[in-house]
């Protein structure tokens, strides 16, 4: 690819951009700054690496117009270069796609609804009455089952689990292993007995949401499970019922969340956080790894610890457990010192 | 469905209920309290709905008997509303199964020995002397390898694994995504190699156990894993080679056992808690979510924190780790305080 | 099978070892000291349990040779007791693998290259120009994706992913419903909507590495994710893009490792433990279960707590927060005290 076809793309994408160089280099593929042979396409977006920008081998980088001088290859300057890399890597490496068409060995209810331009591959397993949008590509061992209804343009991975009557948007890309609309963990005890609370809510993802590798989201109680447009979430996340995740939530790997509780838009959440249920927390809120969220946060800002504290103060905290033994033994000492002064005075 | 037929239901199993209304009332669905629209059956359960309660649409209330008078709607007074409302629900929601039959592409051994009125679905795959009792739901995906043996009436969802000469008890819940019988890890270490210990001990699920959607149970290294009567295992849940779930207990997301703890009856254990090695829990601990448990817990109770201590105390000493910095300062400027007093009298 | 039978096997495979007893006492099973009975092996490694070696009903026992004298039965005296252990239940157990030969309902793209004497099973899917080495055992309902390569000697559980273009060494072993190669959790934010990166690096999986059931190993953003020979995850793990694990590392369950770590050969991590994104870990580390290593390493030893400190310290200052609110209230006293003093004199 020239890099005249990829301006020409990035402009039909609704970028901005200043091209600096010959336009008819080569590109191949992408590569770090360090590490980029010519052919290469790299980005440049974090001062840290302005040297390996100044001495790369790259045909060509992407970066903000302020760095365009410390360039000596081709730029293409935005106002968000790691944006217009993404952009940049998704045309360059065409996503890998099931065959077009449906596989022969995949098994379709007749009153299932099919888009135009599917990708089913095979041993998938689609159940009565579900419907599915036009370009989405559904991989090799996937089940979705009854009345579970799918946008277009979704990206569905090998071996996933979508339970019945869920709904997914446009697209969204479940990635292999993941499972959606589960039973919700709901129980009544009764003697030695939990007794199954059947899960009548559904699950509904809006669209662009993405769901990692064996991640689990709950279908909801009575009411339902709802991931807004633009989450994305990592792998072994759990979301449990009733849950409600707002527009453009992130959350990283193995965190999880308890039923009912509700997260504002932008939140983004670090790894291993747990959140309890019935929470309510507010918009542009960031959770450090670990933390532990266990009241209604009601201030944007970035929370640590667990229970969740102010990060700055966890921090320090933080700093202060670390010499607890010897804060302990100062607090021995100066009892003393202080109990040896009273009895110099008696 | 009329109440009349509800009651009559309930009755049936073993329900002592007082009614109240109209029994002809229709009932379509349940709903919350308060967004119960008539044809709604709701249940009250918590003294902070209370003002939901008196002003609820729905055409009747699952409730305790001291409750009737503030309902102005149909009732069924009963011991344990929650309960009575989880069979109600599961009365009005049968399971969405499998159709009945074994599906043509299922691959099942001939020396499988199956039970009557089996559901098992497409690309189900059933190995060597594997017994399974009547009425059981095996869903699309699932493998179930030899020498297992499943009890009657269990539900077992899609691309399930249960590996070689597990036993599953009767009406047992295995969901979607979960691997039942995996190798533990169990490694002998010689130079730079860890040598694979072969597990040999087998997963014994009790009656009415319930695994969550990917949640993984390793069968034992020589003894057997066994998961008690009645325990409930949500999501995402790490059960290790060894371990013993004793009757009832309930284990929340993302925690994990390691091998050969043994945990008594009743215990319910919060979202990503941990259990080292090697330990013994009595009955009747509840642990709090996050907590690490690395030593035996003989006292029935609330636990919390890592590693675990009482909950109120852990409650108590984390509110003071959250002013751990002004502590550290009041501390050092009460050391200057003193030697300056010393000093003065110098 | 006879003891002679067993001794010989093991110095086939270079142990050295010093036998006493009935060459021709008949071997069944293993079993522990305490609960063998005659035709049992077992292993005797810990002090711990000296008596039980000395009450055995093992027909016998595999120890080091301080120990012969306290056993009444046989003996096999090695270096490493567990390791030759584990040689013994190798193969004395051997493991349960797929049929000889490809099922016929295994789909296996043509360009694909396969190696000799394989065991395929039912419902594998094979991508195009996939490589799988000698005698691999590949079970029920597992993918592996284009252009993906597998040594020899592999054992691949059932439902299990393999995305693209993976490199999987030699005597590997991915449990039961693991993903390796999922695209990591690379997005660009550009107004609401996270864009994804295309993750065009690869899962290298050296010689001898085991993956966990349900585990989840991210192929690299642009460069790879490497895990190094002989390393061991267990389950419910998560290996972002972009890492290294040295050589011999072995994870614990439930740990999570974000993008772009380096971790060194022989560390141990214990389960339910976080490792922040592109940190580099010396060699020879151990890190406790729960700990949130957020800084590089670069010190053998035992690390512990979040952040992680040396395990002594983590001890000594745990063991105090478990006192802090009395800390606090002599604290506060202290400063009384001290005041009552200063009035007294003024």
């Amino acid at each position: 690819m020239t890099l005249n076809e990829l301006v020409r793309f990035l402009e039909s994408k609704g970028i901005e951009l200043t091209f600096n160089g010959d336009a008819d280099t080569q590109i191949q593929q992408v590569a770090p700054l360090d590490k980029a042979e010519p052919g290469s396409l790299a980005f440049f977006n974090d001062k840290k690496y302005l040297s390996a920008l100044e001495t790369t081998r790259a045909s060509a980088v992407i970066l903000a117009p302020q760095f365009v001088s410390a360039s000596k290859t081709a730029t293409i300057a935005v106002k968000n270069p790691y944006y217009v890399y993404a952009l940049s890597a998704q045309y360059l490496y065409p996503r890998i796609q099931t065959p077009r068409g449906i596989h022969p060995t995949a098994l379709i209810d007749d009153t299932a609804k099919l888009g135009k331009n599917l990708r089913i591959g095979p041993y998938v397993v689609i159940g009565a009455e579900v419907e599915i949008g036009d370009d989405c590509d559904i991989q090799a061992g996937t089940s979705i089952a009854q009345g579970t209804k799918i946008g277009a343009n979704c990206y569905i991975g090998k071996n996933v689990v979508i339970e019945n009557d869920c709904i997914i948007g446009n697209e969204c890309n479940i990635k292999s292993g993941a499972t959606i609309g589960g039973e919700g963990f709901g129980w009544a005890r009764e003697g030695k007995q939990w007794n199954r609370i059947p899960q009548i809510g559904r699950v509904i993802l809006g669209d662009r949401v993405s769901i990692g590798n064996n991640s689990t989201v709950d279908r909801g109680a009575i009411e339902d499970t709802v991931l807004d447009d633009n989450c994305i979430i990592d792998n072994l996340v759990h979301v449990g019922h009733n849950c409600y995740l707002g527009e453009s939530v992130a959350v990283a790997a193995l965190s999880g969340f308890a039923g009912t509780t509700k997260v504002g838009a932008n939140c983004t959440v670090a790894g291993q956080v747990g959140f309890a249920g019935h929470l309510t927390v507010c918009d542009n809120v960031h959770f450090m790894a670990k933390s532990g969220v266990t009241s209604d946060i009601t201030k944007p800002g970035v929370y640590s610890g667990f229970p969740v504290t102010d990060a700055k103060d966890w921090q320090r905290n933080a700093a202060r457990a670390r010499n607890l033994d010897s804060m302990f033994k100062e607090l021995k000492a100066l009892k003393k010192e202080l109990q040896a002064l009273k009895d110099s005075q008696d």
